[in-house]
């Protein structure tokens, strides 16, 4: 199922320039492919799921299914009637590509990554439309130093603690969501940056009120991928933590539940 | 869904003693909890999966429908029935303990753990019948230390090179199956050692040819977790790697397809 990257390697080739790039040194030198990384704790940024996680799909997102039991079988086994893109999930290229990337053939390499964490809680709490900008990217970085090619960059809205609640979807009358996320020139300007994964604490890499997706138009065709309803990233520091996408590995998977963690 | 974990405690309040016991020191220091670990680079341990992987269940064990397109819907997407015991997979203790963990209630310091690689492939070559035994575990910890508390103890029997093949089954003209696993003294011991997780590059946690899987049965009511079918433990040191068990957070999992990768 693994295609073999055509269009990727056009862009990966055609992608500098378009707007001020980060030092040429590509970063700070713990973030280089092969370079030590070291951690000493933990922190699981996935949701458990169940059939009521929220979702955008008016489809059941998972369904489960005893198929033996300990008493009449010997063990407990279930089947899941899943729909690839519920609960903390990945979104592979091929979700907006035909010729994208599917899940299972992301580099490893790709999935454990130096992870950003840009916060705009508190914007958040009291506009649930705002958006992550160019602007707050370029402040971060006066802050922290350039974001590394290569990296993950998460959008911390707080987000995460109202899963349980309708307020995640936070839906109008007319049934248009209400929840934060990355402006598309954000997304635009991390293209630029040659980061590779965009995670997001709510239901979509794009806003809420978005009807046409621009942010996974633009950045799953290029290789790219993105995690979605991602919970934790409060616990997280701005800079020093990496990302490991559990992502899975399920031939041709559009996308799929993930566990996702942090090493810090 | 999590339960408690009365059993566990029980268990873990008893268990010491029975067998001889690794230092005092409870192993390397760079294997207690909290303790740095460093990396730098990643394998996969990870079988890609289609609907042809091989499976001791007669049903089929995964398959995939397509329920958005790229053209029709703006995206792609699709549904997957899934057994939860289906590929590089999680054995949760609810799999064989009905108050046992699920999978989603596994402790995540847990599923990052110190990887440890018995390599028996040698004779698996010869013997597709030959087990990990108690010997093997005394002889690993003369050369390279006593294995640490906590960890996750691999078999490396070779068999992942077979998954394409009827070998990987390796079923007899009754339908026997013939593939290496840990023999159940070598499991008993290994909970003496207070390790965590047991992963074969086989079909189970228990040999192929047998009828009432005493592996399954002394380890995961323990509280304890295994991976099937892991993928390129050949390619990893006998020690100093750190796996790291992307397994579901799917409420009640009794297991399921698992992102694994060693950190080495």
């Amino acid at each position: 199922m693994c295609v073999p990257g055509c269009l990727e390697a056009i862009v990966r080739g055609s992608r500098r320039g378009l707007l001020a790039p980060p030092e040429p040194t590509g970063g700070r030198p713990s973030d280089r492919p092969g370079a030590l990384r070291s951690f000493s704790r933990v922190v699981d940024l996935t949701h458990a799921v169940g059939p009521d996680f929220p979702s955008f799909d008016p489809r059941p997102s998972l369904i489960t299914e005893t198929v033996a039991t300990l008493r009449r079988d010997g063990y407990n086994m279930r089947r899941w009637h899943l729909i690839e893109h519920t609960g903390t999930h990945l979104d592979a290229p091929i979700h907006y590509a035909d010729d994208g990337t599917s899940a299972d053939c992301l580099e490893i390499e790709d999935l454990v990554a130096p992870l950003v964490v840009v916060d705009i809680a508190a914007r958040a709490q009291d506009n649930p439309d705002t958006q992550l900008t160019p602007d707050d990217l370029l402040a971060f970085e006066v802050a922290h130093g350039p974001i590394p090619a290569h990296s993950c960059v998460a959008m911390c809205s707080g987000w995460d603690r109202l899963v349980t609640s309708p307020r995640f979807c936070n839906a109008d009358e007319q049934g248009l969501m209400h929840f934060p996320s990355f402006h598309p020139d954000a997304a635009a300007l991390l293209i630029e940056r040659d980061v590779r994964g965009l995670a997001v604490d709510t239901l979509s890499l794009d806003h809420g009120v978005s009807r046409d997706f621009p942010t996974h138009r633009a950045r799953l065709p290029t290789g790219r991928w993105g995690l979605e309803a991602v919970a934790n990233l409060g616990a997280l520091p701005p800079v020093g933590a990496t990302i490991v996408v559990g992502g899975p590995k399920i031939e041709g998977a559009t996308g799929g539940p993930a566990r996702v963690l942090a090493l810090v």
